[in-house]
């Protein structure tokens, strides 16, 4: 099975695999300074919760010559949070970094490959999570070959087998017969682009629909289970993901199918109460007007763009974390696996 | 209120509004063979079930000179229907014109003028029953002012005020403050290319959205109620309509918002007993793989691209018809209609 790399660290240097290229161009763009790491996560050139993570705790040790001060390490943690404010991850990531600092300073200052170090063991906490995430959701899927996903959960977005694309390539290593359809996820068509290149260098098989296609397929008996990343879990369960993520969720009730969402834990923010903390960001409205410079409505269409909604956790049938499936998440389960 | 005409028909020529050019240019073209016709219902430069039977109709008058032989009427009859075999105008409108050639044939010969007389009657009848059905269904919208449509059932459908759109245009010229969100609609972007051009013609506020943020915009109660047209009606009140329909059905029923099919009568079958018996036409896989023209997906994806969904009528709050409102359709009503 051969999946690609989203986030690349070698010799002390970064390399990003351009997304918005795909899946039409494969292209590594070097990162040589935290400004390059800025616009490559708000241009979603690097995107996916955990991939964004990484991605800025190594910005966050890129182009330092010698020892770190304090100060402007805190500061950078600042501009980088900045370039996407719903991204916990990204946030939990260079905070990881600044306590590191903090901890280890000396005269303001810190050493750094200290900060290097950290950064890595963030990277490869990531890669062990994924995989244990695709061991405790795999046995999920027994019994369930027919998917369906949203959005792009898979290596991609992390570092080798993603959070919701994971129990999938877990169970098609163990030699399962899968079929994933895939939502193309407008307005940026992740799972067109980004998604269907994953499942086919993989060898899962696949079928790409539109998102309004999904409950057709479930009335016709052609999915089993959804399974879907996330970007934030509040205390109580509630779920921001990508727009079109409660939309699935509230199909999945009425038709009956499991409705999974897989994330390392670090994805769950205990000092959210409910989704309903959980700001929204708007994107640019040409995102739904067009798509790679294709104009589909007037330019001057007034128009909605959230990157994100909130699927209440009622409609959650199971969290898949790198430490276990908690089923029916409330807030008990969840401030119990931080206790 | 200005309204584009999607179907011009003048001094016995044909003109069709080229739908698949709007947004970005209006242009009509000139059909003077039922090459032509064919071609532009196939292509979709005519949509809209009753602007098809409307075109068709004049397709079967099209390029004869003098009396018309009953045989090659019929024949004529068959290409036509062929051009989208799931649309029951295009085989009504096209059979009522052979039904009128057989009762008035002599020696297997028609007038011409008899022919031309009944098209221009489908038309006419066409343009009262969307009055009518805007007549019928604007008290519903009364403190319903927030309001989600898909695809684009309105005037480039039919002939003057469409039929989703028919009520929020009677509401409008009441005086009636209205917002509509705008279904893209993929693939094809009938939402995003024809209801918000036709909408900020009419001057009506609306927000385009991608279709999977409609549970999203429910969810934070900007929708009072969702109002769409359909392609067929089953003896028992299920509704064949643009995929994407059945999705927004579910979440009307989730969020206890009212669901409307507005459809003229002879949308209804009353010879297709359920839905189950409706055949749904698979499109080509390169327009779930595009977007306006833009590559999204690999150019090999494995698609699946159905071009309608089918509502169970369970799902359906009421159908708006030019004969009145049927709440809660079902079998009885619906065969009561025709009674």
């Amino acid at each position: 099975m051969s999946l690609p790399r989203s986030v690349v660290w070698e010799n002390n240097q970064l390399w990003l695999l351009d997304q918005t290229l795909l899946p039409h161009e494969t292209k590594m763009l070097h990162c040589d300074s935290v400004a390059t790491v800025f616009a490559a996560i708000q241009a979603l050139k690097v995107r996916g919760a955990p991939a964004i993570g990484i991605a800025a705790a190594y910005g966050m040790v890129i182009d330092w010559q010698g020892p770190v001060a304090l100060s402007a390490l805190q500061e950078r943690a600042q501009y980088l949070v900045s370039a996407r404010p719903t991204a916990v991850n990204l946030a939990w990531a260079v905070n990881r970094l600044v306590a590191v600092a903090t901890a280890n300073e000396s005269a303001g200052e810190v050493p750094l490959a200290l900060l290097r170090a950290e950064a890595e063991t963030i990277h490869n906490e990531d890669k062990l999570a994924c995989r244990a995430i695709g061991d405790h959701g795999a046995p999920l899927l027994e019994g369930r070959s027919n998917l369906l996903t949203h959005c792009n959960a898979g290596s991609l977005a992390v570092s080798e087998y993603g959070t919701a694309l994971a129990p999938i390539y877990r169970a098609h290593e163990q030699g399962r017969k899968l079929h994933v359809f895939v939502d193309e996820t407008r307005p940026l068509l992740q799972g067109a682009r980004l998604t269907s290149y994953e499942l086919a260098s993989a060898g899962v098989p696949y079928t790409l629909i539109t998102d309004n296609m999904a409950a057709h397929v479930m009335s016709q008996g052609k999915v089993d289970a959804v399974i879907v990343g996330c970007d934030r879990v509040a205390r109580n369960g509630d779920v921001a993901n990508k727009i079109g993520t409660l939309n699935l969720a509230i199909l999945c009730q009425h038709f009956a199918i499991p409705f999974y969402v897989a994330c390392p834990i670090s994805t769950i923010d205990v000092d959210t109460a409910t989704g309903a903390e959980i700001a929204i960001e708007s994107r640019n409205p040409d995102e739904v007007r067009s798509f790679a410079g294709a104009l589909a409505s007037r330019q001057d269409a007034p128009v909605f763009n959230p990157a994100f909604d909130v699927t209440p956790a009622a409609l959650v049938s199971a969290l898949i974390t790198e430490v276990g499936v908690i089923t029916n998440p409330d807030e008990d389960e969840i401030v119990g696996l931080f206790a």
